[in-house]
């Protein structure tokens, strides 16, 4: 997608062929800087600072991570050590174990001085299979816009309601819940973006915002709060997120706030679609309420906010009083029942136990082949 | 309640007789300042600014207001000017409406030497009875918390949740929203609170977790996108919010995203309470989602965040990028079939056309007088 007019993807080799670089978006929207990864631990301290998030992209860093961690060490206890401080930096994203897990597969029953390479390389192809993904993804999602764009006015848009970023900051390339969104503006069909700013940490507000509007997109930031008014009053036609982990009943764990849009979704008619690449799929886990553990994070993310002052400087304030505790869920789980569909990298997927089994037979049975393992 | 410990009100004739004493609340919860009112021009800036605000609240001070300006022109004339600039200064709230016509109806046929002292008398009074008012609906809310503690283990508190600000810097004293929780830890029962902090104008986090705070009842501050999330894992055992204007067939206007709580709370069995004043009723309006038109306020309130600096300086940062347009809906209607209860002063009544009558056939009765004199 586009920065100031040019293509460009969320992490790229650097000319040295070892360093990788990513966009710093703890600074966006103020500020467009880029950083450049060096060592494992410099990937480690990204994703878990949220310098790179993301659900697939976390997994492209963590990718390369394990590569850099080999290009120091390439034993097998330097692989295991870094995999296990990789998988750590955070608890809920399935698919930084499914990047992790790629790599380790590509080199463990590798010469120790061939890994490094084969590792890069899986790393590299991991996220063009990303981008790849998240433009299939598009394809299918557009037929859902196209479809309601026939039932429009000459001019008038569809409006689509998003929450958190599930955009291509959040992948390789195009993203998941907006490659959809991208791929219509791009065919010239009118369309309008509601973005939840996405409290506490404001990825609506400072990166989907941000990324829709450097595309070239219509869109409009509004309070978390805002969603389930607009649907009430049609201003809604389509809900489309991202997720962290689909479970195999077809759960979605997505960013705190999720199920609250999902509810009004339902009440008021509005078709409410997840938009994901297929290693999002937990078939290990069916009851997303009940099994998925909830990072909690730290609290000043709720207690403080970080903006552009009126001279320009970035600063931090505290919006609390002192001595109130604060609380911080980073994540909440929203009941298949209320999701209109998956839309996968596959074709749109009901959020049901057998079409999801049906869809990724290769996935499904690897849950059966790791339940006999353990049983 | 209590400010540092001493009890006060949220607003107070000076020992001048004359000038109105309020608390500056755009200045919490980070400075504990008051200002003093002279002039009807100055009570209409404090609600406009929203220096002072809450249906309750925002109706004494309008009445002061119209005292104020008497005392400068009693004719007819100005007290109808400054019925309507007092009046436009919030579209929604229905009892600003309500505390002026006590006004109005306190002075209109009474000579003019009569009319200013007849003023202040009628606005301490319209002060005197919301602080009644509150209390009545403290004792009424109590035992809603008193029935859930019952089933608690010793110790263990009963988690309310909150959305906005219906605490006593809404009203006189007590608060709607927070009357039963407070005559409940006055009582000694263990009690907490989870406070939304209520984007974009963050009342939960600033005012209601400062009166929390103040007065001693445990709390937690969480982002608007949370509460789902918590009852889904039954962390919550009550809903209480408040309200601007309830309609005849109880449907529920109040700060935007009140809905989206209420069709969690339903999804997971958690009951749903509104606390209001009978005055917030408006006998005149049926289906609240269609007929009652939704205040939009200024962009700034989503692009920019107010808070404090490590410095300690106060400071406004705008957290939005640069040409990204916002909308900034200040209230949604929660639909009856959502809400378990009305808390009013005189006791808990179903959120429906035929019991709303019933309860209050006095209030009813103007309507049909109201529509007979339309027709």
């Amino acid at each position: 997608m586009k920065i100031n007019g040019e293509h460009t993807r969320s992490i790229w080799q650097e000319q040295d062929g070892q360093t990788i670089g990513i966009i710093d978006q703890t600074l966006l929207p103020h500020r467009y800087a880029t950083l450049q990864l060096k060592s494992c631990e410099e990937a480690a301290h990204a994703i878990k600072s949220m310098q790179t998030r993301g659900a697939p992209l976390i997994g492209a860093v963590a990718a390369y991570g394990l590569a850099m961690a080999l290009r120091k060490d390439a034993s097998d206890e330097n692989l295991e050590r870094a995999y296990r401080a990789l998988l750590s930096t955070r608890p809920t994203a399935i698919n930084l174990k499914w990047a992790l897990d790629e790599i380790m597969a590509a080199v463990r029953n590798r010469p120790r001085e061939e890994r490094v390479a084969a590792a890069y390389k899986r790393a590299a192809e991991i996220c063009d299979e990303d981008a790849a993904m998240s433009e299939a993804i598009g394809r299918h999602g557009l037929q859902l816009i196209e479809d309601i764009a026939k039932t429009k006015k000459p001019g008038e848009p569809v409006n689509v309601l998003t929450h958190c970023n599930a955009g291509w900051l959040a992948t390789v390339d195009w993203g998941t819940a907006t490659a959809p969104i991208y791929m219509a503006h791009d065919k010239g069909i009118p369309i309008h973006v509601w973005v939840d700013e996405t409290r506490p940490r404001n990825q609506g507000a400072s990166l989907t915002a941000f990324e829709l509007g450097q595309h070239g997109v219509k869109h409009t930031v509004i309070p978390d709060n805002t969603g389930g008014h607009l649907m009430q009053h049609k201003m809604v036609d389509i809900a489309i997120v991202g997720t962290d982990r689909v479970t195999a009943q077809g759960d979605v764990c997505n960013k705190i706030g999720t199920y609250l849009k999902a509810l009004a979704a339902k009440d008021n008619g509005v078709p409410f679609y997840v938009a994901l690449p297929s290693s999002t799929i937990d078939f290990t886990v069916n009851d997303g309420v009940k099994e998925i553990p909830i990072e909690e994070r730290a609290g000043d993310e709720v207690t403080k906010m970080t903006g552009r002052t009126a001279g320009g400087q970035i600063e931090t304030v505290t919006i609390t009083p002192d001595g109130s505790p604060v609380a911080n869920y980073g994540f909440d789980v929203t009941p298949a029942r209320l999701v209109s569909g998956l839309i996968t990298e596959r074709g749109i997927v009901p959020a049901e136990r057998k079409a999801l089994a049906a869809a990724f037979p290769d996935h499904a049975s690897l849950k059966s082949l790791a339940k006999r393992a353990v049983g």
